[in-house]
């Protein structure tokens, strides 16, 4: 396990995921499109979750935090569906769900979160 | 100390506190009886942190990140009453407070920490 | 490297940064002017943040993990220019960026962040 800094995907704003001793830190991800409704743009950023944290040599089940803005709180039961559809019942997260506009008006779900290798 | 990841009260959609190589990821605490003040909100969350890290082998004096989420700003010095009457004065958390609808109306305070065992 | 917590400016509320095991968690940092426009508040958060990491060992290029809080989402381009002035272009953090309103109404923008050593 390096004790070097690695990042995925840097560029000049943000990096999508920072790896440093063995913790990989993933930056905001929203769905890819966000034209359509939260639980489809959640089940957007739980893939994009999935496949960054395999580049990492993790997956779902080594998620130690995450951070769950949703523009609408009314929404979050519709976000919740899609998280328990993709969540393994015995390894979730501790996690905050809370209320924040995001990057644009039709971004209804942003979700950071923190993982072990 | 154990490499594991270590889930306290996991269910489907998310653990109260995570640990993992001595550190402990906690979960966004509100307070059991949403129908008080911020103050008293606070002082609930505030004792179930203290369990929490009890559980986890830590304590308040361990605490090394902090977000605090008010549903109002205004309601700021309430919940830093509750916060300066529990915190040790010398081993205080690096904390941000931002204003954050939470889970429910009535929701007005909800803290998520970091702490190391 | 030390096993203990050490704190930055601890006072009876929060401390500046807070170091254990190589990593460096900050408070969320404001500007020391909230009078000005929010470009002018990221330089000095970011000015803070590096004297915060110079003080800790570390510099801006071993930030693995940020979260920005913007008052006003419309301000965030700004909030992005003196970001993207200030970043080293190779080691830019996972980010995540939020709307938030903050501890005063003038107070246009707050960062969080992790850093290592």
């Amino acid at each position: 396990m390096s004790k070097d800094i690695v990042r995925y995907d840097p560029d000049k704003r943000l990096s999508d995921m920072v790896e440093y001793d063995g913790t990989l830190y993933l930056a905001g991800q929203v769905g890819e499109d966000v034209k359509v409704g939260i639980k489809e743009q959640t089940e957007s950023i739980l893939r994009q979750i999935d496949k960054l944290l395999a580049r990492g040599g993790s997956d779902k089940t080594k998620i130690v935090s995450a951070v769950v803005y949703v523009s609408d709180m009314r929404l979050k039961p519709k976000m919740d569906e899609a998280w328990l559809a993709w969540m393994d019942s015995k390894s979730a997260p501790a996690r905050a769900c809370v209320e924040a506009r995001l990057g644009s008006a039709d971004t209804l779900v942003e979700i950071m979160c923190v993982a072990i290798k």
